[in-house]
């Protein structure tokens, strides 16, 4: 099964963009009259009838819509600090697809040696991550902020928050993250923050304790920056599987 | 903390290997006097002090010994099929190995497009991933072997054999791994066997499920054959947090 994507939906129709149009008329070779499956991005996948075969647009018929068409039962949100190798960061953010997730929010923390982050980099691999393991809805992908920053604006509300960070610290003992997401189950809304390379700052675990942020760990594994986000998509994929 | 590796350990002393002990003594300037870790691969670290910080073989004297360090409690076998990238692999083996496994064992299946593996290089990728997550056993990675073949051997034994695939089959309907690893948690040994990107065939799963192996499906997305392994790999892990 493959999906295309389009960003240019009307009532009845739609149409795919350049690069989606020659994918599919040239590279798939599907003709006028061919069923294609088109997600928005935004959690609809609308079954179509091409009837333009443009390889520089092609142009369908909407014949059925699917609003949240395979999602899932909750709202994840991955703040993880870029890691020194990009590539890292990359499949780290396909999988975190593959798995599911909502937002993938890239965070600089105190001890963060990569400061940069390409955005629209990581938002071509998050849609055709999507197309491939079938997702309607595109994860957001914000702009960086920084640790703190991203603690503050995300003190209030009711999500259930999580920080994953490495180092012991009696007066907060972190708890695994499994049993911590079991006992929050009611709570749909998830947000879990992933320190770089060198960790999170101790001002930084503490900012967080007082945002609110339950401190957890992953397990007795030393896990990589990219491993400890896919182990927390995966925690919570699992959780609710 | 830094791990090196040594395949060369006597009562009261080891040696390194030539490149543990570039990195040693070269890279990381370790001088005699100084005290460092070292897996021997099966499952014990050593706490040493180095005797001679020769870079070309530094020799260090065993202070203690940590038999079964940072172990889990399974046995876990991941039989996964060869990607038609061998960057999918090799990054699966690393992941693999962070979270845990015992056994890497490359299987080639009726569909299976790549039928070559490089069993070198990936236990190479094990050893570094083996270090740099604190484990002191490296996964055995045997041989590529048919998954007929790798059904056949494993028939017998009391292990749990899972195996997941994508298509549906009324007469063999697949629970979730979660809810399989769950109703087994008494059974230590695991095996989960991985199918290519085009999947077991008919023929590979019949095979499989005479063979004792419960049919199991890793959840709605449609996860590509690395994360696959991934993620069968986190569902044991986090069964066993």
């Amino acid at each position: 099964m493959e999906i295309f994507f389009s960003d240019d939906i009307a009532a009845s129709s739609l149409r795919l963009p350049p690069e989606e149009s020659a994918h599919c008329a040239k590279v798939l070779r599907r003709r006028a009259g061919d069923v294609i499956e088109v997600i928005d991005g935004e959690g609809t996948l609308y079954k179509c009838t091409i009837v333009d075969d443009n390889p520089r647009g092609v142009e369908a018929a909407i014949d059925e819509r699917i609003p949240g068409w395979n999602s899932h039962p909750y709202h994840l949100t991955l703040a993880v600090c870029p890691t020194k190798n990009n590539d890292r960061y990359e499949w780290f953010a396909q999988k975190a697809v593959e798995f599911g997730v909502d937002c993938i929010a890239p965070v600089i923390g105190e001890r963060s040696e990569r400061k940069v982050f390409k955005t629209e980099r990581i938002q071509k691999i998050a849609l055709s991550a999507a197309k491939q393991s079938l997702k309607a809805r595109l994860p957001q992908i914000p702009e960086p902020l920084t640790v703190k920053e991203f603690i503050k604006r995300t003190a209030s509300g009711e999500s259930l928050k999580l920080i994953a960070y490495c180092f012991e610290d009696e007066t907060h003992p972190r708890q695994s993250i499994k049993e911590v997401l079991k006992a929050h189950s009611c709570q749909k809304e998830i947000i879990v923050l992933v320190g770089p390379e060198g960790d999170f700052s101790p001002q930084e675990a503490k900012e967080a304790i007082e945002a609110g942020y339950v401190p957890v760990h992953l397990g007795a594994s030393r896990l990589r920056t990219e491993t400890a986000g896919i182990a927390a998509a995966a925690a919570v994929y699992f959780e609710y599987l």
